[in-house]
């Protein structure tokens, strides 16, 4: 790994489509200039299994899954949904800062946070402690207001219009 | 290649970051369901070599490259910057009706037809005569409006907060 450069937080939110995907485009480009990238997914169940096999083609992307398969539903949320999520923070913590890769990709955090799955407190406390070289990409909708503030880039992805609209179902390859 | 769904035409446009690096995640999903993309640059010059590198580790993928390395000045457009559009909007049309290719990808597209170094109407054809089992991705800002109309799938990245204000400089394997 280099570490001839100030790694950013990075917060990709909003509603529409292309937030993991841009942190997975720019996984890409990372991999392309030789930094390793450690992406952890918080919420499986959301994860296109088209992304998983692609990765595995690539060099030095290391990848971790958390989460139940099913989708999380916000008003119910079981304990072992929780217990998930902390073990996800605890592999983003030591991912973080064992000092092996360039770019860490926390999938779905956001959300995770704002469902009270893990507290918004300590996924400011894995910023503020992040050493310098590490970029961090915190992806999913709902962004906190307080992980906008502590982050240095914020995109939000607007959905315009929508296939689903139009009746399409999800396609192999392209939703997932 | 696979025949058996229904290609849509995505829209990836505004201001904020990821509009391109989306696209690279959706064909890295792609390639990794076996599907075969071509990559169709229209501005070489805001193509970063990071994810040049990464995507020759991918199989079934294809890349043309077009335009001046130079960004393109929209006040003072050059007869040879039209020249280079036309060839990339002609590869476009080959590449969408080869067969070869599930999935194309029109980068900066919509930039060059806002800036008017291809017509918006030549752009629509494409998206009119494309076979049904074509992904039609066209990424760029100032996506006109008729292609809106035009496509299926219409995101917006909007910049909420940009490192640039931080006056950090661009960084090899992250912005390029």
């Amino acid at each position: 790994m280099t570490k001839d450069h100030v790694g950013l937080v990075q917060v990709l939110t909003g509603n529409g489509r292309g937030k993991t995907t841009a942190a997975l485009g720019t996984v890409l480009r990372a991999v392309g200039q030789g930094l390793h990238v450690h992406i952890i997914h918080f919420m499986k169940g959301t994860y296109p299994y088209g992304e998983q096999k692609a990765l595995a083609l690539l060099p030095n992307v290391t990848v971790s899954r958390f989460g139940k398969l099913d989708f999380v539903d916000p008003r119910n949320i079981k304990e072992e949904e929780r217990e998930e999520a902390r073990k996800a923070l605890a592999a983003s913590k030591e991912a973080i800062h064992s000092g092996a890769y360039d770019m860490v990709v926390l999938d779905e955090i956001n959300i995770a946070s704002a469902w009270g799955l893990i507290p918004v407190e300590e996924v400011l406390e894995l910023i503020k402690t992040k050493p310098e070289g590490v970029e961090l990409i915190l992806t999913g909708r709902y962004a906190d207001r307080r992980l906008i503030e502590a982050a240095d880039l914020v995109t939000e992805m607007v959905e315009i219009k929508h296939p689903y609209q139009k009746g399409i179902k999800a396609r192999k390859g392209f939703e997932y």
